[in-house]
């Protein structure tokens, strides 16, 4: 069995055994939460402070819902108006925080690197969770995307998935694809247009390709990525309905996929972007079930890193 | 007996049975506080979400402190910096507050119909309560005016009740007149501008005048509505000390009204615009009286579609 | 023994029984906290509100804490966002506050004597602890510095303390000045330029030098304030390297100062402009202890306004 996790940087680190607990746990957070148990008192006593240098209601309330069912007391440290921006250094604002003694500090931020410099500064036992940081890592949205597909497709070692969009960006194809790797996951598809896709060595795990047909072709699950409006440019693409036409996921290229392929998006979603409306709506997709598993991963995670 | 509310979105289709209900248990939340019992543990381990379109910082703070003092947890939605502004739907939003399994979503917009739009759409069992959207409806504020008048003059079938100012734009207006009709109210006098009455389909309760002097005499309820400064220039008269001349409750105007006439206003007020100084902070101004039983009517109303 | 308090404005007429019974009680908390016991019942069903019209991340996340961890319900009015802004009178902001039955109000205000104006008028029984107000006073900063102090040097009649810095416009400085006085400080040293230090009749306690050298010399504490950017221009020095080679604290004028001498900074710090960076992260510095000390100040704060 593997070691308590401390901190929750990124996937990269972490082992089939580690994850499959994760999993596991946050699957009976959602048993207990679905049998009328919608709060319990594991961390009473305990305090998270959202820290996030980036703006984003959705995950910030995931996480606060999460701390909140576990009992723990959430305090949100708005940073755009803190005296970070009267010149403190992040460490400065680290270790003052520290010395008001929390128990974790989640922290999302745009520079790739923050949450493993804080974790390295770090001056007491702190739990540092990391939110997204950068083109680097975001792991919960890993886990909870691990979490989505495991309940429908328990098997890893017979599937095939595929990720399309703005790979080379995005920290969310990143912690995905450490977690289906850790899992042990057949096939990586990765489809963009060239621009938007990592370097091979950056990404070693995965087959690239700029033919989405044939990237969804036999798929068992499909995670569309959204498009920075502003990576647009970057595309070659004359404009959006174009960006649609090539890498958008419609009910007719979904046919070509196996059947019952999962659809998967980590929203907030552009419709007709990167995603036809009756896919996002449809049957097969998953979206809201990915939001739903965010908050348990997230309990799970809170649970793993601050339990006794 | 009625049935147990779900929503509350407007008080239209409320009965006599259902606001007496809501009345009375707001009394029971008072006279429960006034005996020391600041806190309730009714609706310990579940989740209300302020998401307000428009910022509001005191109903959203009523709302915050009725549903702590009920056990529940509060989370704020900070709508302005969210991925709604990055072009997501109004309804994607509230799918996914919805997949973290939300109990009650408490919304304000600015646009007539987005509660009922939420509940038509709402995919769960979320209980949508308006916080006012548009001219519409402010539905907890006609039932905290009811409160307040109720406890000083029981009897609503002996009452006439005068309401002025920008009835026209007003949704605190429109849910005052379903809140006292419903309890069968004698007489309702509607006052204002010509441009800022309704038009009589609109509000086909109320006796419509533009004689200030006249809709005080007798009165046993005045209530001043905001004067928004964008609506001036309709009012057709020059400027603001014009509009109190004609419109603006003073002290020699109230002596016309019935004794001990009951002063209301939603606040917050506009000193020496539509209401005097000497009158909003006088012995029969009920103002603060109206902001307390805020309070006491939004736990009714929570515990009311949240209850088991 | 002194009353017990039910506001805390200023530190200015509270005797040295009075305050050694806060600083007292916040050690009592911070035992409390150091055996594991984070998180108390003692003002559980009480609401404390944040109303703060300068931004303070770290002074409002502080107290904060303090209120969630003796289980009181906190509130943060964000007043930049609020109907004062439209115009609405402060009195009237704080008579509906009032209205929905607080039980504490937390002010930081840019004018000084906003809180005293607030417990001047309140008309329930809600209990008013200033945050800071405009050069006036900052009491639980004082009092946390106190505390700091006394932890490593209990016997104040023995101890030189310097402050240096804009002790001018410093409601820091004041209330450090009015704690240490009342705790018998045998000497209180204040230096600056000329232009940043108070009249004489303002701060009669200590003794105004321009020198920092002899102000260092012998010292058992040295305070350093924050330079605020917009008041270089009064120093009548060319820069911050300037200001700093006068009036900044470097490892070698460290070295003047009685062994062991205690570096305080209220925070957040300047780094080379008023303190060197490897003296503020140095052995003998006490800026995080503040920081910690902050939070159960304001527990003791809380329970003595609030406690039954």
């Amino acid at each position: 069995m593997s070691t308590r996790l401390h901190h929750l940087i990124s996937l990269a680190q972490l082992d089939r055994a580690c994850i499959t607990r994760l999993l596991d746990r946050a699957e009976r957070m959602r048993d207990a939460s679905l049998h009328g148990t919608r709060k319990l008192d594991l961390l009473h006593g305990r305090t998270v402070l959202n820290l996030f240098f980036e703006p984003s209601t959705r995950t910030r309330t995931s996480f606060e819902l999460a701390a909140r069912r576990l009992g723990a007391d959430v305090v949100n440290f708005d940073i755009a108006r803190s005296s970070t921006n009267k010149g403190e250094t992040l460490l400065d604002t680290l270790h003052t925080l520290e010395a008001m003694h929390l128990d974790a500090i989640i922290v999302r931020h745009r520079e790739t690197g923050t949450p493993e410099f804080m974790v390295r500064h770090a001056m007491s036992g702190v739990s540092v969770i990391n939110a997204g940081d950068g083109n680097h890592a975001h792991p919960t949205q890993g886990l909870l995307d691990a979490l989505t597909i495991r309940q429908h497709r328990p098997d890893f070692n017979n599937l095939t998935v595929t990720i399309c969009g703005d790979i080379r960006h995005s920290r969310v194809a990143r912690s995905d694809i450490h977690a289906f790797t850790a899992l042990g996951v057949r096939e990586l598809r990765l489809c963009g247009p060239e621009s938007l896709l990592p370097e091979p060595d950056d990404v070693p795990q995965g087959h690239f390709t700029e033919d989405f047909d044939a990237a969804v072709e036999g798929a068992d699950v499909i995670i569309m990525l959204r498009l920075q409006k502003e990576r647009m440019a970057a595309t070659l693409l004359p404009d959006e309905s174009a960006y649609f036409e090539r890498f958008g996921l419609n009910s007719e290229r979904l046919k070509r996929a196996a059947p019952g392929c999962l659809v998967m998006h980590p929203g907030p979603i552009n419709r007709g972007i990167e995603i036809a409306p009756d896919v996002a709506d449809g049957a097969q997709s998953r979206i809201l079930e990915q939001v739903g598993n965010g908050v348990f991963v997230r309990m799970a995670v809170l649970a793993e890193v601050l339990g006794r």
